[in-house]
């Protein structure tokens, strides 16, 4: 009988978990006063249509903020976190954090040595 | 002018990173001689139908092996790690690492506080 532990890949929610949107988010944690479309565009290297898909899931969530001004009558889209973005996006690298842990911890002993050099002639152990 | 860099999230190989995936392949990380379908289920607390459709995506990445035997006339699909799967998926934890240390880099002084408790009254900073 196994004993029920809690999944700590339930955990990891959904909305940051694609990874465009790990990056949208991680570029938008480290601009204080957002970005502007374009400088997501550059930092993710996402298409327009691709950017306005994942920035419109991140709405959507509440996650962040899309404020669309002019600047010099140029119509200019400012995105940014919002205060429950950056706390969820925190909740969400926390249990990215455990979910890695216990993958490193699942490893076999010599499933271990793949992060040094190319395994090699290694095949399933049988008995006798 | 922006730098170009290289973005980790790139590097994050998507066959792995659906989290029922994440954690099937956690949990046949740390079976030496596979697991049955039953304890996979069990394990990952998936239904039938999503277990089976994950297993023939992994499957068809060839990062594991599905085998299908009798015992005591009964059928029994036992699934295990593939070689190359072992050595992608760690490759896939290092590339999580990375994207990980990044957005946990990205943090703003003041957003770091929001791993020891809830944000409180932070708004924008404005210049005057």
């Amino acid at each position: 009988m196994k004993e029920t532990t809690t999944n700590p890949c339930d955990a990891l929610e959904r909305v940051f978990h694609e990874p465009n949107r790990l990056s949208i988010m991680s570029a938008l944690c480290a601009a204080d006063s957002g970005l502007s479309f374009g400088e997501l565009k550059e930092t993710c290297s996402l298409t327009d249509g691709n950017l306005n898909r994942h920035l419109k899931a991140l709405e959507e969530a509440d996650v962040i903020r899309v404020r669309k001004t002019f600047v010099d009558s140029k119509p200019r889209t400012t995105v940014s976190l919002s205060r429950v973005g950056l706390d969820r996006f925190n909740e969400y690298l926390a249990a990215l954090e455990q979910v890695l842990q216990k993958a490193r911890g699942s490893f076999r002993p010599d499933s271990r040595k793949a992060g040094d050099a190319p395994l090699t002639a290694a095949k399933p152990v049988r008995a006798g």
